[in-house]
C-alpha cells in the first residue's frame, strides 16, 4: 500500500470565490426574429399545445421534460453537516447540477424545500413532476428519505433516483467487484457494513441482489439481527436477509474474520487500527465517510492484513465517488424512458463501471469522474 | 388608419419543427479539473453551506436564487385554449422562459403542476420557493389565479408576478398613456373595459391607481355595478371603485360615448362595428384578445370615429404584448430584491415603457419586444 499524502489544500476564500458563479443559468436559444417569436410564442405555440393535448406522449418530443430533472432536498441532512435548513443546502444541489450537466448532459434544477414534513414532500414532488423526466432525491434524513423514495417509486411515472442510496450502492459494488477480482476472492467473503442509513441500506440490498450471502450490517447500536425490537421497517427487512448466524455483538466483534469492511456511518475516525487487524488476510477496507473516513488510510498502511483501501476522498487512491455514477446513470434512465430503477439496473451499472477500468490494480479499482464513464453508463444496453 | 394585412403565414409543420428544440437547457460551467471539482463539490462545498447557515442572506451571494424564477401553471387556462392539463401547457411556459432569458437575462424554470386545487397550488409554491428569487404565475383560471396571487403576495418573501394580470395591465397602461398624448385627451376620458378575468381586473386596478375615474367594466353578464349578487370578491371590489353612475346595461350600451375600449374577454369577434360607432370621436380601441381580437382592425379602419387601434397580434401595428414587460420588469424586481409588486411600481414600469417610444404616432404607441425596453425596465430607479 502507499496512499498519497498530497492534500491539495485550497483556501476557504478560494472556495467561496469560485462558488459565487451563477451555477444554474439557462442557455439563450431561438427568438432571432419576429417570425421566430411568433412561432415559439403566441400565436404559433398554440399549435404545439394542441398536439400534446391530442397525444400526451408528445410532451417528450416538444418539451424539455425528456432531459430535465429536479434535484430535491429538504435540507435535513446535508453532507455530514446535519439539518442546516432550506437555504444552506442549495450550494450542494447546484454543484450537483453542474456535474449532471458537464458529465451527463442532463439538465438538473435544484429545488430546496421549505418543508421537512414527509407527506408534504411527497405531495410537492408529485405536484411538480409533470415538467420533469426524473427526480433526484438528495440529502434527506432517514428513514424519511427511504419512505419518500418508496412511495414515489411506486406512484410516479418518472424514475426517482436516490443518490445517497442507489448511487452509493452502485459505485461501492463496482469497487468491490474489482477489488475481489484483484484478490481472487469470490462472493462467499464475509462482509461487514457499518452504518444503516440510506447508503448502508442501499449497499446491503444491492450486495444481496448480486449474490453475496455473508453480510453483517451494524448501526450505532451494534449488529442488526432478528429479534431486535428497535428496528424500523427498512432495518427489519435487512435483519431478515442478512446476518445468517444472527450475530448480536458490536461492530468491533463483527469485524472478526471479515474480508470486507464498508463504512458509511457518517462518523469520522470511528474505528481503531486494532479492530481492522481482526479482519482476514488480504482484506478490503472501504472507509467511505466524508470528509473524515471511519479510519484514515495512512493509519492502516502498515496493517499487513489489509490489501485494498478505498475512501470517499479525492486525495487518496480509489475514491468511491457517486459523481462517477449519477450523471451517466440518469442519462441512461432518461434516454431509455425507464420509470423504475431496479436492482438489476443497478447491477448493470456497477458492472459497467467495474469493467471500464483498464489495468485494475490495488490502487485503481474504480474509474475517475473525468474518465469516459458517464458516456459508458448512458450508452448501456438493456 | 391602415392596418397591415401581411399575415406572415407559417406552416404548422414549421412551427412544430422549431419547437422541438430543447428550450430549457443549462449552461455547463466550471469543473475543468479535479481541483475545481473538489472546490465546487465535496469537500469544498461544505464551506459554502456553512457560510449560508451562519448568515442566510448569503444565499443570494453563493447560489443562483438571485436570478432564478419559477414559471408556474396548473394548465387550467392555457392561452385561449382552456383547461388542457398538466402537459399541454408546458410549451407556452418554456417559450416564456426563452423570452425571459433572451430579453431579460432572467433564468426561468417552467413548472407545470399535476394539481389544479387552489390550496395545493399555494402549498407547493410555498414549499419550492427557497430556491427561487421570484415566481411567475401563468395561465391559471379565475378567480383561482387572483386568490393564489393574493395569498402568496402576502406570505412569500419573494415577488409573485402574475403576468396575465400585472403584465397585461402595465403594457396596456403604457399604450394608453401614449394614445391619449397623441389625441390630446386626459384622464377624464370614459373607459369601457370588456372582460373581468385576470387581465380586466389588473387593468382596472392599475387605471384607477393612475387616476382614471370614469371606468365601466363589463363581464359576460354586462356592466359590473354595485348591487349585482353574482360577483366574487374581486369583482365586488371593482364594483365599489368603478361605474360611478352605477350603469346596469350591457357592453353595447356601455360603449355609448366611451373614449376608450379595452377588450380582454378571451372571445374573438365579439363586437360589431356598429357598436364601435357609438364611441366618441377620436376614440381608442384596444382589442387585445388573441389570436382573434374582439373586432378585427380592418373592420374598423373606415370607422371615422376611431383614431387609434391596438391588438395583441404581431401582424398589425400597435401590438400590446406582455413580452415587452415581463423580462425587464422581473429583472428589475430581482436586481432590487423587491418583495412586493405595488401599483406604484406598475405605474413606473408603464411610464418607462411609454417614454421609451421615440416619435410616437397613431401607428406606434408601444415599443416592440426587440427594442431596448427590457434593459430600460431592468434599470429603472426607485
Amino acid at each position: 500500500m502507499g496512499a498519497q499524502t498530497k492534500t491539495n489544500k485550497t483556501s476557504k476564500e478560494e472556495i467561496l470565490e469560485i462558488n459565487r458563479m451563477r451555477k444554474i443559468e439557462l442557455k439563450a436559444k431561438g427568438l432571432k426574429s419576429k417570425k421566430e417569436l411568433a412561432m415559439l410564442y403566441t400565436p404559433g405555440i398554440a399549435d404545439v399545445c394542441l398536439e400534446i393535448k391530442k397525444n400526451a406522449t408528445l410532451v417528450d418530443k416538444y418539451t424539455s421534460k425528456r432531459n430535465l430533472i429536479a434535484i430535491i432536498t429538504d435540507g435535513s441532512r446535508i453532507l455530514g453537516l446535519g439539518n442546516i435548513g432550506k437555504f444552506a443546502g442549495i450550494p450542494v444541489m447546484e454543484s450537483k447540477a453542474l456535474i449532471y450537466k458537464k458529465f451527463g448532459d442532463v439538465d438538473a434544477i435544484p429545488i430546496s424545500l421549505a418543508t421537512q414534513n414527509k407527506e408534504e414532500i411527497i405531495n410537492v414532488i408529485k405536484a411538480i413532476s409533470p415538467s420533469f423526466g426524473g427526480i433526484n432525491l438528495e440529502d434527506i434524513e432517514n428513514p424519511k428519505a427511504l419512505e419518500i423514495e418508496e412511495e414515489l417509486g411506486q406512484t410516479l411515472d418518472i424514475p426517482v433516483f436516490h443518490d445517497d442510496q442507489q448511487g452509493t450502492a452502485i459505485i461501492t459494488l463496482a469497487g468491490l467487484i474489482n477489488a475481489l477480482k484483484i484478490l481472487k476472492k469470490d462472493r462467499n467473503v464475509k462482509i461487514c457494513i457499518a452504518g444503516c442509513g440510506s447508503a448502508g441500506t442501499g449497499i446491503t440490498k444491492l450486495l444481496l441482489a448480486y449474490g453475496f450471502k455473508n453480510i453483517i450490517i451494524c448501526d450505532s447500536k451494534g449488529a442488526i439481527h432478528k429479534g431486535r425490537t428497535d428496528l424500523n421497517k427498512f432495518k427489519e427487512e435487512i435483519a431478515n436477509q442478512t446476518n445468517r448466524e444472527n450475530f448480536k455483538g458490536n461492530l468491533q466483534d463483527a469485524l472478526k474474520g471479515a474480508d470486507v469492511f464498508i463504512g458509511v456511518t457518517g462518523v469520522g475516525n470511528l474505528i481503531k487500527k486494532e479492530y481492522i487487524n481482526r479482519m482476514n488476510k488480504q482484506s478490503i477496507v472501504f472507509a467511505l465517510t466524508n470528509p473524515a473516513p471511519e479510519i484514515m488510510p495512512n493509519e492502516i498502511n502498515d496493517t499487513n492484513n489489509v490489501a485494498i483501501i478505498a475512501t470517499g476522498r479525492s486525495d487518496f487512491p480509489n475514491q468511491i465517488n457517486n459523481a462517477v455514477v449519477f450523471p451517466g446513470f440518469m442519462k441512461f434512465l432518461l434516454k431509455n424512458r425507464i420509470r423504475k430503477i431496479t436492482l438489476d439496473l443497478e447491477i448493470l451499472a456497477a458492472e459497467t463501471i467495474a469493467n471500464s477500468v483498464k489495468n485494475i490494480n490495488k490502487m485503481k479499482i474504480v474509474p475517475g469522474v473525468f474518465s469516459n464513464i458517464a458516456k459508458n453508463l448512458a450508452n448501456m444496453k438493456i
